[in-house]
């Protein structure tokens, strides 16, 4: 692949640039790692250098912790790299013998401010900017990292539930009244999800006695769509109702002055689920819950486990962020987010995505001209997601109706099947509502280029035609 | 550091046999990444290699997932590397554009089998191992690696309640009684909060209308102390409650043949939590709920999205662990405690855990001997856990009273934020009950040497000593 076909910014690793400079970049990094293992083995060195927050967040020697709008070059990648691990605590070394610290050198732990001091100054940055993004103000605004978008909406009902409730915490659900949420048909199953394992009850979604919640989707799992989140604000704010804005899949076109269009009305969510490891392509996991009234969190989830948190510390220990979360120790989702964020800036994620929609439109536009398939939608899509059938020979001139519905429904199965043991292409299908099983394409992978968009549409058809000449008869 | 101080064993990095065969064992490692890389930039590379459950858990071409007892050498755990890199599905292709795979070639996404063949059977083999050493049956547990040990126990509250009321699934906690759940004064305080979470209420733990849950600590996260299990064991079955063993910390016990009697009855529990990232040394987050009763975790969580989890695949679908779990997507928490097992063999975590604790004993030792610390309880640690106080010499001839454990109160703190400044060692402290601030120490590192705990009794005397001199007045 040719460096001049795609940017550098829409890709992490420096791939893009050639093996060579790939293999540099990660020597480089192993030199690092290791230079820090070493220390971190021997008995004279420092467990921590230890700052306060105001002090890293200034800067200390340069290490700056805010996000650019511009990607830093691989050079400065590797120092951020290096000032990360320097400003960390080494909690492998042998003489950190406080809470549970563990015996491979690493970045884990993290509830303490006095542990994690980089990684917890790192979260609050994100979890700004996003805000920032999403629209709310400099005073409004709290949220935390959470593994993966359910427990993210998850939260968003607990605090929803909490706000209107605060009884529910030591009470529970039979000091309450029936509660009721509201979301559309094809809003993500955790919503559900998280009505059951709250204990309000999944029959609660949708229909009932004390409305208390709407969950609004931006970006559906399958179609791609978006709830007209204005529209849903007026309804919420004239009845006094905890908007909830489930933006796991669509809240990477905030990012695009182009697509963020979609998105009007989400400054308005109490709450807001944005997962950077969909459409921002950061490893799994890495998904925020963003809730707007500061204090709340804590309120809602701290159990005052003296033990673990003292407030008699020697600094701010507002930075301990572990009373906030449900988790107690959690994995560190931030420092991946926060490097891509240095790599590519706020731009490159911008080019990011829209190259993804451009794949989409690129693909929908084929799919109208093709008569071997059939959109789902005629519109155009929304998101990245592209739904489509494709007709065999022997249904092309069959007039709709369950027939040849029934057929229809086998035909992406086989196909699927046919691709997966031939492992040259991935796509899922399913059915929904009153539609038989479909194919869906979703694009995050900015490296995708349209002559791929291409090939996947001929595979389909080679294969379809295929299976379609020698099962004949069973369809 | 010289190699035979320490076995191999006791560390999954090689640095224990010198720097060098640490870098060349690294730098193995970045050929395979970037040989692995390069390939899935590639347009003509396979997305995946499609194999049934039954084909990779027999062992393809020499892989094999089974877990050793003793140590794999470092060439074997380089092809066991290459071989899982091999056997997945790569979803960094550009050709991959199924269920939002993503832009960076990684092993992350995992709710069904064909995205995540390998890591599915990984997490299958560890559960089932950890299983056979808990004492279940062949028939008997089924289990999911979570985000830390909170939202383990957090399962264990949920499916006790599932277990006894399904109608809390869809009804929520409206249609059931008051629940009630037992637990000790010492449990971690994830018990309350998932109580508070899962919308029974927190004082709804202890004492109640309807108790159906009892939670036992194995490893209390303070003293280490150890709840009697079979005790509680028999009072539960007698009145028909749900029994889950919380071994977050003291799991790793269970790996020693001369301390897993601590956990006797272990077995007789419903729901267990082990968190190999605590005493087993694994980079958190690696927590384990384990549930005695198949079937359950799917009863109770599954919401049946048939837009993600199809019925009508090619192959076994019950591989397809997504709507077992409150996630969607999971971080791929397994692989590492799978390589883990490779590197160390179960002896391996014998000798480690074994290691831990003799450096407690060899610190209580010290402390009885010493006149200038006082420990908190005189018995022998049951765990690697060990609390003291540092007495300075103006509290050593002062009678016990308030005006003692108002002085000795501050004393901790004192000594720690010194230690944080000096940042040469690192321990924690905490009030508990009616004990004021009392150092904790806590083993789990097991290159902690013998003379690491003396240095840091040292430490804390002079730091002390230094301290009681110049405040005086104060104290």
């Amino acid at each position: 692949m040719s460096p001049e076909r795609v940017p550098l910014c829409l890709d992490l690793l420096p791939a893009l640039r050639g093996e060579d400079t790939t293999k540099s970049f990660f020597q480089e990094l192993v030199n690092i790692l290791l230079s820090y293992v070493c220390k971190s083995f021997r008995r004279s060195s420092k467990v921590l250098d230890f700052h306060h927050p105001h002090q890293l967040r200034e800067g200390l020697e340069g290490f700056s912790l805010e996000l650019p709008d511009q990607p830093e070059n691989l050079e400065q990648l590797l120092v951020d790299c290096r000032d990360t691990l320097k400003y960390g605590v080494k909690t492998g070394t042998v003489r950190a013998v406080d809470c549970f610290a563990e015996n491979v050198p690493k970045m884990y732990y993290r509830f303490t401010y006095e542990v994690s001091p980089v990684f917890i100054l790192m979260e609050e940055i994100l979890l700004r900017k996003m805000q920032e993004i999403v629209g709310w103000s400099e005073e409004e605004g709290d949220g935390v990292f959470c593994p993966g978008g359910t427990m993210s909406n998850l939260y968003s009902v607990l605090l929803a539930r909490y706000h209107f409730f605060p009884e529910v915490k030591t009470k529970g659900m039979t000091a309450l009244p029936r509660l009721i949420l509201f979301t559309s048909a094809h809003s993500h199953y955790s919503v559900k999800k998280s009505a059951a394992v709250l204990g309000i009850g999944s029959d609660n979604v949708v229909v009932g006695c004390v409305p208390f919640y709407v969950n609004a989707t931006a970006g559906t799992t399958v179609y791609g769509a978006f709830d007209p989140l204005n529209a849903i604000a007026d309804i919420c704010e004239s009845h006094g109702l905890w908007l909830h804005v489930d933006a796991a899949w669509g809240g990477g076109l905030l990012m695009s002055k182009r697509h963020r269009v979609k998105l009007q009305g989400i400054e308005r969510a109490w709450s807001v689920t944005w997962n950077p490891h969909k459409m921002m392509g950061a490893p799994l996991q890495c998904s925020a819950i963003l809730v707007k009234k500061r204090g709340l969190l804590k309120d809602c989830n701290q159990m005052c486990a003296e033990y673990l948190f003292q407030t008699d510390k020697h600094y701010d220990t507002s930075y301990d962020t572990g009373d906030k979360t449900i988790q107690c120790g959690r994995h560190v989702d931030v420092f991946k987010l926060w490097l891509m964020w240095k790599a590519k800036g706020s731009e490159g994620f911008e080019s990011q995505v829209n190259k993804c929609l451009e794949n989409a439109e690129h693909l929908f536009d084929k799919l109208k001209q093709r008569p071997d398939f059939e959109l789902v939608f005629k519109s155009e899509p929304e998101h990245s997601n592209v739904c489509f059938w494709y007709i065999p020979p022997s249904l092309r001139n069959m007039s709709p109706g369950p027939e040849r519905n029934r057929r229809l429904h086998e035909v992406a199965p086989k196909i699927k099947a046919k691709m997966m043991e031939q492992g040259m292409a991935m796509i899922g299908y399913q059915p929904l509502g009153d539609k038989v099983n479909f194919f869906r394409c979703v694009f995050s992978n900015p490296a995708t280029q349209t002559e791929d968009v291409d090939y996947l549409l001929e595979e389909i058809a080679s294969l379809g035609h295929d299976i379609c000449i020698r099962t004949e008869t069973d369809l």
